[in-house]
This record gives C-alpha cells, sequence and structure tokens, in this order.
C-alpha cells in the first residue's frame, strides 16, 4: 500500500530546512506559531510554481524542490529581507516516493543553505504545482521597493542575465550545445541562486531593486513604471557569460538577456554616489552598470538592434509562439 | 485581447480585504511588508484547494474564492489566532474575466468580515488550483493546539458536522433534497463559517482544538494522537441538523457527521471546570459536549452502529469509493 498524505507529510516535510529557536511551533499542529523578531518587519513572499508552465513537467523533483524555494527567496532577496521560514503547498498527481523524496532533498539543501526553517504547508492530489509563502524580516522603512527609483541614478544588474533562458531552450531542443556549455545553462536553468546576500546588501544603498523572473526587459518596465521614471539600457554594457554567447551567438544571446526570463538576478537602482560601495558588492555576487534612470517615462534600449515587443515581460496568461511556457 | 495578469492583479487582487494600520506595503512589490504586533506571536497557515477534488470543477468563482480563505481562517480558529493578512496564489487555465471577478468578490466579502488584508501573491497558468497563507496573532504562549489534551477532558464540537458532506453529496447527486433543506445543506458545502471568534474565545480554556477539516472522526483520532490520549466519543450526542436528518434520515446522517469532511467546525477539549465558561460560548455558535477524553490511546465510537474505517479522515492519495474527491 502506497504510504498516505499524513506519513508523507512526517517522512518528508517534518523538521527539515534550518533548526531556528524563532519556531515555537512546526510542522504538525493547524497552522505554525512563530516568535517576531523584536523592532524588525516582516517581509512575505508567496509564489507559485506549475508543471508544464513554469518548469518542463519531467523535470527531476530535486530541481523543482529547489526551484519553488529558490523562486520565493529571491522575492524577498528583492526586498533586501533576511529569510526565516517557509510554508510548503504541494499538489501531487500521486503519491511517487521516489519523486516526493527527490523534491524534498532539494528543498532542503537550499533552505538549510539560507537558514530557513519549513514550518508548515499542505499536501494534496491534483495536477503538478507547488506554492512556497516565505517570511523574514528587514529593519523598519528599510525594505527595497520598485518604486523609489529617481531620474539620474544609475541602473546595476548581478550575475549574467540570459543564462537560465538558454538552459530552458536547450532542455526544450531549442538550441544546441555540448559538454560544460551545456552543463552549466542547465544549471543556471535548474538550479536558480536567490540573491539573498546582495539584496540585503542593498538595504540603505540602492533606490529601487526587483528580481528578473520574467526578463530583464520587462522588468526593467515594471520598475520604471512603479517609480514614474523611465530608464536608458545600454545594451552593450549588460554582461553574458562566454557559455550564452558560445551557445546562441551574439545576436541571439542579446535576445535571452534581454527577454529571457527565470533569471533571479537583481536589476536595481542606486545614486551615482554609491558606485564605490556598489562595486565592493562584487564579493558577493558580480554586478554590471548597465544604464541610467530618466524622466521620461519609457524604457530605451541602446546599442542593440532589438525589437520592441522584447520589453514586455513574461505574462502567464498570453501565449507566446517562442516562449513554451 | 483578454486582460494580461498584471492587468487582472490591478483590477481585482489589489487593495482588497480590509484596510489595516498594520500593512506597511501591499500587493505590487516582489513582497509585502507588515509591522508585527508588540508582545504577540505570528501564527501562519497555507492550504490548498484543488478543482475536482476539494470543490466541483465547475464551482463559482464566488465559492472558491470564498473557500480558499475559509479553510485557512479555519486553521488560524484552531490555535485561537486573530487573523490579520493574506497572501493569495491562483492557478487559473485561461483569462476568464467574469469568473476571476466572482472569485474576487466573494474572497472580499469573507476577508472584509474578519478584518483581513490581502497584501500579496501570484497568479499563474494551470490546472485550477487556489493557494492561500494567512497570518495572525496570539499571546506569547496562547495558541492551542492539539498536543495538550489530557485524560479527564471534555470533548467538544461546534454547529452541527456533517452538513458539509450532505451538501456535497447533493452536488454530486448521491443525496436527494429539496426546497430550504436542499438550500441550506449546499450553503453548508459551499460557504464554510470559519469559527475565528470561537477559537479566539478558547484561548486559556480549552486544552487542545483542531478543525473538522476531514472528517469529525479522523480529525479527533489526529487529536488524540497528537496528544498521546484516547476518547470515548457518544454519538448519541453528536449534533445533527434538522436539514441533515431530513435529507439523509437517522443512519447515514451519523456517517455525515462522523466522516463527512468539510465542516470547518472546530472540535476541542477543555476541564470539566470549565463547562460553564465554554456553555456561555454558544453567543458565539452552538457548542456540544459530545464525549471525554481518556488514557487508553484509542478512539472509541459509542451508541451507533458504525463501520471501523469511518475513523479514518479523508486522505488525498487515497481513492476511496464512497467519496468522489
Amino acid at each position: 500500500m502506497p504510504p498516505d498524505e499524513f506519513e508523507l507529510i512526517g517522512r518528508y516535510f517534518t523538521g527539515r530546512g534550518a533548526l531556528r529557536d524563532d519556531v515555537r511551533l512546526s510542522v504538525g499542529d493547524d497552522a505554525a506559531v512563530v516568535t517576531p523578531r523584536a523592532g524588525a518587519e516582516l517581509v512575505l513572499a508567496l509564489d507559485t510554481i506549475v508543471a508544464g508552465v513554469h518548469f518542463p513537467a519531467d523535470t527531476s523533483g530535486r530541481f523543482v524542490g529547489h526551484r519553488v524555494l529558490a523562486v520565493n527567496l529571491s522575492d524577498l532577496a528583492a526586498m533586501g529581507a533576511e529569510p526565516a521560514w517557509v510554508l510548503l503547498g504541494l499538489t501531487l498527481p500521486a503519491a511517487d516516493e521516489a519523486w516526493i523524496a527527490e523534491f524534498a532533498a532539494g528543498f532542503e539543501v537550499l533552505a538549510r543553505r539560507f537558514g530557513v526553517a519549513l514550518i508548515g504547508g499542505d499536501t494534496t492530489r491534483g495536477p503538478l504545482t507547488a506554492t512556497a509563502t516565505v517570511g523574514g524580516w528587514v529593519g523598519p522603512g528599510a525594505a527595497l521597493t520598485r518604486s523609489c527609483a529617481r531620474p539620474g541614478d544609475d541602473l546595476w544588474v548581478s550575475g549574467t542575465p540570459g543564462d537560465a533562458g538558454a538552459g530552458l531552450a536547450i532542455l526544450q531542443s531549442g538550441l544546441a550545445a555540448g559538454g560544460a556549455t551545456r552543463e552549466e545553462l542547465l544549471r543556471r536553468f535548474l538550479l536558480p541562486e536567490p540573491r539573498v546576500g546582495l539584496g540585503m546588501a542593498l538595504c540603505g544603498v540602492a533606490s529601487a531593486c526587483i528580481d528578473i523572473s520574467d526578463g530583464l526587459a520587462g522588468d526593467l518596465e515594471k520598475l520604471c513604471s512603479a517609480s514614474g521614471v523611465g530608464a536608458q539600457l545600454d545594451c552593450l554594457r549588460l554582461p553574458r557569460s562566454a557559455q550564452l554567447l558560445e551557445a546562441a551567438g551574439e545576436s541571439a544571446s542579446m535576445r535571452y538577456a534581454l527577454a529571457g526570463g527565470d533569471d533571479y538576478e537583481l536589476l536595481f537602482t542606486a545614486p551615482a554616489a554609491a558606485r564605490n560601495r556598489i562595486e565592493d558588492l562584487t564579493r558577493l555576487v558580480p554586478v554590471s552598470l548597465i544604464g541610467e534612470i530618466t524622466a521620461t517615462p519609457s524604457v530605451e534600449l541602446e546599442g542593440a538592434q532589438l525589437e520592441r515587443d522584447l520589453v514586455h515581460g513574461f505574462d502567464h496568461f498570453k501565449e507566446r509562439p517562442d516562449d513554451p511556457r
């Protein structure tokens, strides 16, 4: 007889993630109870990933477990928050214990790395979908937002956007690559790295911040729209990895970097006076100055021949022929 | 052209629910920011509902919007917590704006009634599924749990369990009923009422508490297992509504009351010395004394001819021929 829901919860989702002193009651009751950090503000994010939409339906449980936590931690990173706990909603077509064990292992490794305790959630039967809610802390009034970019601010991005989009294209046979290049681009799609340390370091330094989940150009437009500003993005300064350039070439790599999605890098703005402090942050993760915030409320892409529709981010309710999600 | 994800979020999921002073940043950024209540503990719950599993796939959006919030508020009620905010993950096959408007309206009415602000979430494309995470407050160490029932404690239940299960059976043509009886049983399934006020009033009074989502007998077994105790449940004292008795008759109504699921009533224990205080709570919702906690770690059902398998609650990974979920 296959294990039932309660046995699975006990075996794979109890006592997972980091041990934390602030958890008073964890998985196993109707809800979890935690102790707030004195004087801090609470940051909460919820993101869902759906099989066949956000990841190929045959993805190993290990990568799905990693992903559902990573995309949520990325939201905390974009706010500059320190992660604390997570609740997990996992909907599964059947109790495939091997898959669940892989999922729990992928989730666990990332949770421990970031000091996050799994404190509650729900397992249900249905089409493969995973939702997590993460909670964390920022100092009073210190949270980064999308809405405080100012004309004249520098525009920065972390890491090398586009790699994840190219990794997905390899998985779905839209892009050919071999050897170490293939492995690295796949890794960048399958194991996104939330920029939690960078986000926390940007509190008090950056003026605005957003994570790149839907494509750099589209997410830049969202940041500008929330701030009531525009931006000039110098495409020639966009950092592109050697692997992306090798696999996709000059022109297509620019498309991946601007519109690929799934990067979970941070796109942020800061006054020019903060330039030295931000360059110091490359000890955490590489950051690149890629443009400037403008008063004119439009996003200008300079230095590349691109179609205007690159600016529009990924939208879950509109099919795009070049995007299998 | 149908509205896109961001337009839908703006139109239906921004500024919803109660206005609260403790919300610093709501829907529209990477995450929400709230101010903790000084000296209180934070209670967090996450529940998912899936079309065709937790509700019939053709259910009106209004009832689905109500349900996803109600089942989560019920978890807070079982902990004795005061609800504060909710994050919503909504996965939809298509951007059916009329359905979404109904969903948002059902969600909104319940959120306002309980003073809950919608502060964040995610909309995605995929099979119809809704997840919510609710947060709320209890005094330090005051949260009700499943694990502190003691031998000799009274066993209580709120409301009239079984009505919701009968309502679902009517919807799925497994039970015939007409007129006002039909309407009332359908209402009990479609618009479950979280017992938030009762749960808060039970803090410091009840010794243990659980909400009845999977069936009274199965949830009683979970409470007993968590507390390391047993129970004698006097079935003849089980409160059954006139509508349930009329639609299902004496024998089947007992089955619905014990194993129907979806009631979202509170099942709780308390020392006999608290009996007067608990009977006073009928000003909030009717409560009934239905048995006693025992030292022997087993659940005994007395006064009804019943199959033993009634004790086993609903399990999302096991099909049951008599349960269409």
